[in-house]
């Protein structure tokens, strides 16, 4: 029996509450964020990637031992059969300017060919292919990058951290200790966040029983849409448009005329400071250097200028913001950016589609018709 | 701001109005259901699939001059060029069992890598990529069939209507009048059904101002779970595994005793009978055999037995039961009756998404966190 309910609901559900979840939680007024019952910040001054990974797929922080055992585990599904490396190479090719994102979604769907739906799979089979394809994820980015610029793919290193790995195979060399450190810790801060689109998008396929690939690349599609959010390399191409400090007051004033939107600055969910921009801030500072320095105090005529302009809208630099400046100080070519950034969300991506798929409830809503009436 | 609203909202949605279109509607309780303002079961009297086509991008079925022209712009999308077909060839041999819908998913994905995002992009261009894709997806189907099954791949013929050039590409005969006739009722039946979880999920992608290929790689993801419907084969094998009339009343009441659903029997949404599953009969009946007889007598047998057995459910013949007693009948393989159900829902998709990226709306819910007390 369906019935029609015809609540007021936000367009677009915004801030609807449309399930439950124990993957973690956002809190907008409060510039909180957790991952399971753990602070995220917290996490991550003590956590590698695979930590995060661990707890968001167990439910608990691995031991040592186990996260030994879960490090042997991912070490094989970070390879790359000669299949796969084939099509990577096709589709390095295919695109202008660089897509990696697009590309991916390619790759993992070719991966996901003939993968078990998740309905009626048991647990332990769809948490295999989840790992499967997030383990995957950042060597398919890495080598679509290098094959893409004509250079030779760089193996994965099992000896490496999941960050380290992701610098050595962008770039041939080595991170120095700082450089990992930073990216680990945006690796970490960018896990998870709610139900934002892409991870709505991911439950939403799940939902319906399908395979844990087919929500993937949902997910990656709608990371991909300019309202998701989660370019980095935006925010930093204003601070190239800035190039010095005493230019920022006009530029602002232009775009808040020209009713443009400052990219890196506000966020859909939270009304105070983004957490992990405070985070990433304190990561740039550590790392020093003038575009360190030209940001912070851009960020500083950006908050005052829309205070004054558009009073009441409490506009704050974002996580785009100082992410773009750490990964630019960390030697990360501006098209990996928003890859970066899906090397550490396929981790959230698989932990919503794993909780969804022990439910069986598909998401099916209704809409009003409001086109000429019907003839009958 | 974001504020958090916690209405009580049914699980997945269920039948809650989330937006506002003017692509169709379904009026389960009337066992009616329309594409603009137009019955579709008058649309399957007198349109092909094209003109359904057209109607759903245009807001008008055509005049005869606009129907050839529609029919031209169409005729060298159907073509694909030589680096698909290569992928093609390439995604044919991967998945065992075959995996049709997961092979497309793969090329669409290709095809639109370097797709502009429906973002900002004006309306023309978002149209042309919408025709661009549904119009290779039958070809790209086809291609897929017949290369996985050691067959060349049979050119789309401009001289035919969607639905013959559909069993031409597939069997590679022409087929006869009454059997592209059928193929086309279905494939009007189906073009579209309201805020179903594969429509749905395209809107949420697209939602982001993704483009259309992404937000149709993320629908056919969803259209591939179990629980989504749209299976023909399966309400089929249910008729081979009765074999004969007599055997029905022992196999119904052996599978409700299991607890099992009775495939092609019962709907989400219609809680009286499916309009499509009553036309496709009468078509079905039309084309005649044993297997229609058989089909037919079965109904009456799974009708009666579960309106005794579980009284009030309410559970008729659904458009997946008939859809599958036609295309045997019809001489589609069994592994394509999915994917014809994709010929026609693409262009309904196509439609949906082509409406939701003229909203600027993201899908941006919330969800309500159940687990551990959070440590702070």
């Amino acid at each position: 029996m369906t019935t029609t309910c015809d609540l007021a609901v936000p367009p677009g559900l915004k801030g609807l509450v449309v399930a439950d979840t124990a993957v973690g939680d956002v809190r907008g007024s409060e510039g909180f964020y957790h991952y399971r019952e753990h602070s995220a910040l917290d996490l991550v001054e003590r956590c590698s990637l695979e930590d995060v990974w661990h707890l968001l797929l167990t439910g608990a922080l691995p031991t040592p031992d186990e996260a030994r055992a879960f490090a042997e585990e991912l070490a094989p599904l970070r390879v790359l059969d000669d299949a796969t490396l084939d099509l990577v190479d096709r589709e390095a090719s295919t695109g202008t300017p660089a897509a990696p994102l697009a590309q991916l979604r390619t790759v993992l769907s070719h991966l996901a060919t003939g993968s078990p739906p998740t309905y009626a799979a048991p647990p332990t089979v769809v948490r295999a292919e989840a790992l499967r394809l997030a383990a995957a994820t950042p060597t398919i980015l890495a080598a679509l990058h290098r094959r893409g610029a004509g250079l030779p793919a760089v193996d994965p290193d099992p000896t490496l951290s999941a960050a380290a790995d992701w610098l050595w195979m962008i770039t041939g060399e080595r991170p120095a200790p700082e450089v990992e450190r930073a990216i680990n810790r945006y690796l970490v801060a960018t896990v998870d966040h709610g139900f934002n689109n892409s991870t709505f998008a991911a439950r939403v396929v799940a939902s319906s029983g399908a395979d844990v690939g087919s929500a993937l690349c949902a997910a990656l599609g709608a990371f991909s849409g300019p309202l998701h959010g989660g370019a980095p390399d935006r925010a930093l191409e204003a601070l190239d448009q800035i190039g010095s400090i005493d230019r920022a007051p006009g530029w602002v004033r232009e775009r808040v005329a020209a009713g443009d939107r400052i990219m890196g600055f506000g966020h859909a969910v939270y009304t105070t400071h983004d957490p992990r921009a405070e985070m990433l801030k304190a990561e740039a500072q550590r790392l020093g250097g003038p575009l360190v320095e030209l940001a912070v105090a851009v960020e500083q005529v950006v908050e005052d200028t829309l205070a004054e302009l558009k009073p009441g809208r409490e506009l704050y630099a974002n996580v785009e913001y100082y992410a773009g400046v750490v990964m630019e100080r960390c030697g990360i070519p501006r098209s990996m950016f928003t890859p970066t950034f899906a090397v550490s969300r396929v981790v959230g991506w698989t932990a919503h589609i794993l909780e969804q798929a022990a439910t069986t409830k598909i998401y099916r809503p209704a809409a009003r018709y409001v086109g000429p009436p019907v003839v009958r």
